[in-house]
């Protein structure tokens, strides 16, 4: 059971590992108590390359005031060398009698911190406010889980599921409601990936503004694929990012190299085309679509081929919500994963009743 | 101020009118109360050519048993010479001294029978439970403001749009919930259109069922239009209404004709291109969506070409609701007519920023 001193270093040790960078590495946080139950020392981590944060906090002491100590963390403590030692290890060196962390480390190489520690008669207590630090940890874990950043693809589209009418025309379908919502999740989220098509056509700035048009605090990295040129005086050009490009030959390469980056969420903005090779690819995990209440028919359709031949094939959709902006709706939905065939809706009439 | 009889008197005319047939004449009710609030007699329309309400009523009494009394009728008494007189003339004849009624007449020809009632001296009052009443008649109302039958375009599809998958399988883009949806709302209707497209395709029974399979007890009349003639096998000629065809050539001439044998509620169940025709024609008054959270893309397209060239002219609708239905949504949606400039929504940023 873990004494209150030790939920209260557990929810301070959340609050500085938020100071940490969103990246290739998690966001943790340490603190290191007195048996009696003082903080002795705090550390986070600062991104790849630096050190973790429990030894971050064993920094801060002379070698023998942490002996006997407890370290409370966010995470697991990492089994593995990297850039740095094992976390378990020093936490072993330095005496450390008992670890309090959060949530486990998933990773392949990274995990069985925590055995390791029992090994060396350390005391280790597991899942102390898990579910507030899976929060924070949450596209990390989603990352490592995914083995790549987690796409999101959004459009905008009439009910009829089109992207624009028939002469190119597509402002705006959806309303002031819904563009600001695109702003706010764009300000949430770490890259736009966007075609050449919708670049040359829409010059779009990429960014992430208020309705007063402002810059949000949190930027999306601009990346354009395709093999034609970004123009020099492109919107995109101005970003306060650098704006990465690349072929869009191989989306799961450039998903890598985003990741590799420390980009965990990536937002697919169109056009159709792109769009569509994400979901043929299997590389969407989420769809924002904003619906507006229009119809427009023709030939500008807001998904092209996804690979669906048959209605067997369909690309189901677990719909988390659906949000009202103003005139429009947002549905905000997960696509399932590979469906065995006792999860189909099974016909209620005989087939041969073709009305639906 | 109508008295409390007269109130009982109009409750009791309701119900009666709705013993008469739904057609092309309105459902309207009569009562005749004697000076001190008896009911004398009353009437109903039994459909063309049979007498009007009040004209039934007073037929059951002796002609001088009528004199002083008071007509309750839910509709304004006519003022036309059809195939029977004007009810106005046979109620001043008659010697009625008080006509109350609920709704007024607005047909160009049939309107004005309060006018001449009080020309002649008699007390009239109009508009008691008014709403009742229009309730009561507003599939035949909306007929004579528009002219025509009300038109329902109704479709299923995917999120983005699709009618079926690229080979043409449909079975079943949406689940049980929504297919019994579509059959209550059938036995709500006077007929259902779809081309012969769709009937070559699924070979549909354009029946009204409940999900036990069991007929609803109203069904609406099958129509199949287009030049390709009806199988002799085709499940439509096992209909308990006779088929009606057409050649789809001339569609408000077909929605006239259909008028004319008294239907008032149209439900056009597609194809893509007759739904897209009536649509493109501006015959459409109303659109029953059911969107099914799943992908498709490819071609099969639920609408086609609706002659929206450019976004100005985007159709936009009115949604009344939007109904969940198992994981399915049904969109209730009014196509808003001709739409003014001032009316359209304006951008909120600077149309150069073109990244909706
Ligand atoms: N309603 C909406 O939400 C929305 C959103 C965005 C855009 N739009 C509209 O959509 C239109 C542009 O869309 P689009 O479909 O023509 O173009 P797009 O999807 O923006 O761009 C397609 C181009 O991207 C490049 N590309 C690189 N890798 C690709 C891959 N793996 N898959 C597909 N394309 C790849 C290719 O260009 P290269 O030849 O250069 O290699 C390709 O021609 C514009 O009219 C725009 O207004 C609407
Ligand atoms: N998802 C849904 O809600 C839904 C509903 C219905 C059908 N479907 C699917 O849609 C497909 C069939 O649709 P479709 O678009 O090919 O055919 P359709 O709209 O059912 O029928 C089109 C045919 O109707 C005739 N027609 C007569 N007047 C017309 C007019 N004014 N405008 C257009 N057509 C007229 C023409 O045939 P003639 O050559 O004989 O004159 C025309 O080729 C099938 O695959 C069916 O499963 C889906």
């Amino acid at each position: 059971m873990a004494s209150t001193a030790e939920h209260d270093a557990m929810r301070r040790a959340l609050a500085v590992a938020a100071n940490g960078p969103r990246g290739v590495n998690p966001q943790v946080g340490a603190l290191l108590l007195s048996p009696d139950g003082h903080v002795l020392a705090e550390g986070w981590h600062r991104g790849a390359g630096t050190p973790h944060a429990e030894v971050d906090a064993l920094s801060k002491l002379a070698p023998d005031a942490v002996r006997g100590a407890t370290a409370v963390v966010t995470l697991e403590p990492c089994n593995h060398t990297g850039r740095t030692g094992p976390c378990s290890e020093a936490l072993i060196d330095a005496g450390v009698a008992r670890v309090v962390y959060a949530v486990s480390d998933p990773g392949d190489h990274s995990s069985g911190g925590a055995a390791r520690l029992r090994e060396a008669g350390v005391d280790v207590e597991a899942g102390l406010l898990a579910d507030e630090a899976a929060a924070l940890l949450d596209s990390w874990l989603t990352v490592q889980r995914l083995g790549r950043p987690h796409v999101t693809v959004k459009w905008a589209q009439s009910l009829d599921g089109r992207a624009a009418a028939a002469d190119g025309t597509s402002q705006w379908i959806t309303g002031p409601a819904a563009r600001a919502d695109v702003h706010r999740r764009r300000s949430e989220t770490d890259a736009i990936v966007v075609g050449t098509g919708t670049l040359l056509a829409d010059d779009p700035a990429l960014t992430a503004r208020r309705p007063d048009g402002t810059l949000y605090e949190h930027q999306p990295r601009p990346v354009v694929v395709g093999r034609r040129p970004v123009p020099s005086g492109a919107a995109v050009r101005r970003h306060p990012l650098p704006l990465a490009t690349d072929d869009g030959q191989d989306l799961p390469a450039l998903l890598e190299t985003l990741r590799q980056q420390g980009v965990q969420r990536v937002f697919v903005e169109g056009g159709p085309a792109l769009a569509s090779s994400f979901l043929r690819a299997g590389l969407a995990d989420e769809v924002l679509v904003y619906v507006a209440p229009v119809l427009l028919g023709g030939d500008r359709l807001s998904l092209r081929d996804i690979g669906v031949t048959t209605i067997a094939q369909a690309r189901r959709l677990d719909v988390a919500s659906t949000i009202p902006l103003g005139d429009d709706v947002l549905y905000v939905a997960a696509l399932r994963q590979a469906q065995g065939p006792d999860e189909a809706q099974g016909p209620e009439e005989a087939p041969e009743e073709g009305d639906d």
